[in-house]
């Protein structure tokens, strides 16, 4: 139903507080519906997937009218929890942060606007991430206490799902921003992995403490004086993130953006040498055949589409970015972690986080980073955090 | 031999100029016998493997001649190649660079000494790493011209291998220093993976000219402007390091070391994964004994020791730091890329590119990164980059 269908009906009372969705914004979640590669048909596709897996749901679905009806009407269960609102203009791919900033009436921008707006939790889109952060920064604005939103993810390793952030909202970051950082991921290793005490670990080249430059070595003294310091496991080196040594792998924007893609680009030779090892005969394709169960099935933990969903911490509210290239799996899944981030009110558990560590942070005096003159997100850097691969956990 | 029976024979002339290693230096290499896990046997046994390689090398083995001899007296073929100097002490993996310094008759200082007096042109070492750069950079000396010394290595990739550097010797660098690893780099490139026009690559977080910080974007300018402007692709990411997208990639040391851990955790991670697969039921292993041929291949090609030797580049002299846990065909193959770079003038070579590069870097005020107030490469950075899994090519 469009939303003036829905202010002629009663219209519903706030989303249902049997799943924890808080009542005082009328919609979980606020999408942009014309966002990414296959906008606005996988969207939908995607809602439709969302929809039996999170039915109480209320979604927010924001684009073009005359595309998104007829697509709703052919869907029942993606209309079953969303309710339409009109954007005249998207943001482009091509199109720079700054100008994205003038756009005010694109999908992206309302969707932003609701959510300041206290009328959605949280946001997700496929769309353009470097305007997805100016605007996330400009219209939902930086949670007080938090000097920087950082885009976080999941990354597969050897004993479980990993959390690993920043992954590139900031190219430069102090030491201020890593331990906040450190607070954030803990939060989201919390709700996202459902994990009572996560472990920490701050990205360094070595595990000594002598290691690293001054910025790194303040944070870390910081951590290991705060309320964070049982869970500080101390550095990691990038060896550590498919390790699994901790559960939440803490870096700046540049370099947590390269290990990402490092990794990524890795696991994708080896796949690519397993398949030239299977197709070099007819004794290894038949041996492919033996094992293909097996492989199936490490296909599927491998299946990027499982780590969808980017998500951009220390914002007032709830803000997802999808993959531009997924398909609907994919953009449910997205939805899910948005979900599961505004149903256990993983802001809420961040603010406790930065208050307790509020102290520690009143008496560091931040081991200054280079001028973050240019975010390394626009462009692809959320994107390619969605190219992860799954473990055996 | 021991030296004090070479001062009694004729002695060499000096090495075989058939070879093109230059007759100015008596030896070709200074090895320390004493450096890594299975020192000195593993050193002399790979000095065996060696000398059928390069059987005219002249070879001083610096280190306990008590324990030397005897290994030698067992094996002609390193024998052929090799003559003893006594070396009273040794550096161990846990002496920080700043004692290593004051311990002066250690074997690492030694064979150091013998290149700095000229008498080798290089000196190849299993032992500790930090040690190794602290003593390099102390008594071998920067090259003119050339501002830090940056520690490079061969890694895999899907079209061939590929050069990287700053694997971890500077923990910051400023704008001159990714333009001279630039430089040495291709020099690297040249020699080693014998290309004769090799392109370069700037590690960032996006390809676009406007990506990265203020330090890496006037790298890539002064790039653009000089006489390797040719072979400069620009900006690379995580990713196109194992794409194999350029031959050579540049970037500062604490990224460096980061991303080839990262890169080897990874593809640790599939390997492992891989494993589970076939050792999941009857069928599978079935499978794997029927493709076995290709993935016995597979591992060869992946076998770290055939990356073994990372090499300290800018210098007055070839240092090669080969695996602390590496065998003796890992140190042979340590001992392969040391012998290369004296062989084809790699220092000769970083010279004339330094001087091409002369006006371009002379016009360049550095954007600074923070001191480098501890470097990243003791420990085990440099035997990190030994890590190395090959491709197909």
């Amino acid at each position: 139903m469009s939303e003036r269908d829905l202010a002629a009906s009663a219209g519903p009372s706030g989303a249902d507080s049997a799943t924890g969705v808080s009542d005082a914004a009328m919609y979980s979640l606020a999408v942009d519906a014309m966002g990414g590669d296959g906008a606005p048909g996988i969207v939908v596709d995607g809602l439709a997937i969302a929809a039996e897996r999170h039915p109480a749901a209320r979604i927010l679905l924001i684009g073009d009218e005359a595309r998104l009806a007829p697509l709703l009407a052919r869907s029942k269960a993606a209309r079953s929890i969303c309710t339409i609102r009109h954007a005249p203009t998207a943001i482009t791919n091509e199109m720079k942060g700054t100008a994205a900033l003038r756009q005010r009436d694109s999908s992206m921008r309302l969707a932003m606007d609701a959510v300041a707006r206290h009328e959605a939790q949280g946001v997700v889109s496929a769309g353009n991430s470097g305007a997805l952060l100016a605007l996330a920064k400009i219209v939902i604005k930086t949670m007080p206490g938090i000097d920087r939103p950082a885009l976080a993810a999941i990354s597969p390793s050897a004993c479980g799902d990993v959390v690993m952030l920043d992954l590139g909202a900031n190219v430069a970051c102090d030491s201020r921003n890593l331990v906040e950082f450190a607070v954030m991921g803990e939060a989201f290793a919390r709700v996202v992995l459902g994990l009572p005490a996560p472990t920490i670990g701050l990205l360094n080249v070595g595990s000594e403490q002598m290691k690293g430059d001054d910025r790194i070595r303040q944070a870390a003294d910081v951590l290991r004086a705060s309320a964070l310091a049982s869970q500080f496991h101390g550095f990691v080196e990038g060896h550590d993130i498919t390790a699994g040594t901790t559960d939440v792998v803490v870096t700046d924007g540049f370099t947590g953006n390269v290990a990402l893609k490092t990794g990524e680009g890795a696991l994708k030779l080896a796949g690519s040498l397993m398949k030239q090892v299977f197709n070099a005969n007819v004794m290894s394709r038949l041996g492919y055949v033996l094992a293909r169960p097996g492989l199936d099935r490490m296909r599927e933990w491998l299946d990027p589409r499982r780590y969808n969903g980017a998500v951009l911490v220390g914002l007032n509210g709830v803000v997802v970015k999808s993959h531009g290239g997924t398909d609907a799996e994919g953009f449910a899944h997205a939805v899910d972690v948005a979900m599961d981030m505004v149903t256990h009110n993983f802001n809420e558990r961040i603010r406790i986080g930065v208050a307790q560590l509020g102290n520690a942070l009143a008496s560091t005096r931040p081991v200054a980073a280079a001028p973050d003159t240019n975010p390394a997100v626009p462009g692809d850097a959320a994107d390619r955090t969605t190219n992860r691969l799954a473990t055996t956990g």
